[in-house]
């Protein structure tokens, strides 16, 4: 019988007991009941934020936690700074562009990360820049970004570092408070184990410095107004109410295990994906020095149709990958390590990549890839 | 023991079934799997919208679906008509405000509806205006706003009509179409019959184009990005995706009702709540001649502490209503009529609403409430 075995970058598996939250009776939102749970998941997120700083809750996707950094910091005319490494690199440009940012755009070759050194010499060049926009793992790549040597740079200027951790958090570390980070975005549906809905944001007080100069029209995303409720415990507009009492079970869930286990936990099973991959015969896409833990991307081998690949995987067997996106598309599959993603689950997307390959006429030893997993994941 | 009874205007009694769908194993959201889903919904939405115009679906609050019909309608400087009778149509302006829309605010005293007269004469004397913002039931009030009179008036001009229908939709009937609505905004938390985390917008063809003009900046809520995904059964970001299938269940639950049984349903126990509101020698707050079905606003007697009155129902006996929202903070409290609240939960929200005034000492032939709720009722 055929499963559903989510191991695509997101949404990823949620826990049962995340799903058996979310079905609890709803409450009102404006209660002391409701409060508790809101506290709680504040305060929980601050902890996988690895910040002191308020992390905001919003109904919406991570995207609407990156406008908010966006509308709220900047004004027509203002400069930034963006990397354009992949699809969620390009959507901070696009970003800046709705709101007449001008960014100056670093590209960089797809599977590589930016060198800090770059975002220095724009910074060093022109002081009016206001803000450096970049993205922890672009899940698009599955590269990771050097964010705590650019927060080194950033911190040193009058500019904010802004990250882009909807993928990666909870997965790659980001001390977003030791490595000067102003403001982090993330989202319920990846690391967080939840299904999609809920937009988070982090902002430190240099931040909230820029927010006060800020020209932008703004009044869903409005940062001054989160910061004015979540003070009150409150949100400014109806929370995303079963989501947020059910991010407060994943939270529980993430604490129990603890931070550093998970960082250990997805570099393990990062690498063993890795390994069974080359055993396999197959090449991974992203460069080795800048390799994320929360997602592995891996070459369609010549031959093969990546389209038909994943689709195969998806509708006759039930294990959802993803493919590649935009000029990548046809030509990689992503295998995602985040959220409650455990060894059985990979070994069973190995297994099922070995499965269609064979069927799709790929030439390769059997089962070197499970064994491979096996082996790097000690099972 | 103590249950749970929402009986407040938004969020709103979920269906078991509605609770059920929504713990359903999550699935990719880029797949046709999810695909039939999305399109069910969107199909759906329209017969409950009563347009055959497109119904977008945003992982939002219904504010985040107010301001998407703000910002993609209009630029700076451009002119509005708001009517301001109670905290959502105060969001209104509040939106103009924040995209440099200059709004001819028509104060309307709280309880009471706009003349639609009142809007014509405005259009009449300028030209220039764009957009004229109202709401369905003005859930701070109870109150109905007549807007299929508005309709006839607004199709007249070049301005485009917009419905905040948060409340009321699927409750007071609203004819979209029909009417000439041109812009239609809803949530998942009402008479849906969902958690909150869904906002709803329908956009008529003449609102698109007044879309095509507009300078203000827009990302996450840009319509014409919502059209081009909707056209190939896609959502431009990621959605909300358990409540997106959670919408089918609840859709299919209306449908087998229908409409017409619907607004019939939702009069019937809004009737019920005035005639045993006022059997107990309670006043109601919202003028008769513009009562919603939605929601029943009465008066707090005098000596009684609204604050407290609220407080007691919910915490000691699990009966949750609504207080008075800015000015009207302990004057009166509200029950809401919608989405799967039945008799059943309606008297038992009256025989809770008499302990606790008899506990507060409020003089009244006890019974005379909950009676008259059975006749009204007919159980």
């Amino acid at each position: 019988m055929k499963d559903n075995l989510l191991l695509s970058p997101g949404p990823t598996k949620v826990p049962r007991e995340v799903y058996d939250s979310l079905g609890s009776p709803i409450i009102h939102h404006r209660t002391p009941q409701f409060q508790n749970y809101l506290k709680e998941a504040m305060e929980g997120l601050k902890e996988i934020f690895q910040t002191k700083n308020d992390v905001f809750i919003m109904a919406s996707s991570g995207t609407g936690a990156m406008e908010a950094a966006v509308c709220n910091l900047l004004s027509p005319g203002d400069k930034a700074i963006t990397v354009e490494g992949g699809k969620f690199g390009e959507r901070w440009t696009e970003l800046c562009k709705a709101y007449q940012v001008e960014a100056s755009v670093i590209q960089v070759t797809w599977g590589t990360a930016v060198q800090p050194q770059q975002i220095k010499e724009i910074l060093d060049a022109d002081k009016d820049i206001k803000a450096v926009f970049v993205t922890l793992c672009e899940t698009s790549t599955g590269v990771k970004t050097d964010i705590q040597a650019i927060g080194e740079i950033v911190k040193q200027t009058n500019a904010v570092l802004v990250v882009d951790a909807v993928s990666g958090l909870g997965v790659d570390d980001l001390q977003a408070d030791n490595w000067h980070v102003d403001i982090v975005c993330s989202a319920s549906h990846k690391g967080l184990m939840l299904p999609p809905g809920l937009g988070f944001i982090s902002v430190s007080p240099k931040a909230f410095g820029l927010i006060e100069q800020s020209k932008n029209p703004k009044y869903y995303f409005d940062l001054k107004k989160a910061k004015k409720t979540a003070d009150k415990t409150d949100t400014p507009f109806t929370p995303a109410i079963a989501l947020v009492i059910a991010l407060t079970k994943s939270l529980e869930i993430i604490k129990k295990r603890g931070l550093e286990n998970s960082f250990n936990h997805f570099a393990k099973l990062a690498q063993a994906a890795r390994e069974s991959a080359e055993a396999l015969g197959l090449t991974l896409f992203t460069d080795p020095s800048c390799r994320s833990n929360a997602v592995t991307a891996i070459n369609v081998p010549e031959g093969i149709d990546g389209g038909k690949f994943v689709k195969t995987m998806r509708d006759t067997y039930g294990v959802t990958m993803a493919g590649g996106q935009a000029s990548l598309k046809g030509k990689i599959f992503r295998i995602a390590h985040m959220g409650c993603i455990n060894e059985q689950d990979l070994i069973a997307g190995i297994s099922c990549i070995e499965t269609v390959l064979k069927e799709m006429g790929y030439d390769f030893e059997a089962d070197k890839g499970v064994k491979a997993a096996q082996v790097a994941l000690q099972v």
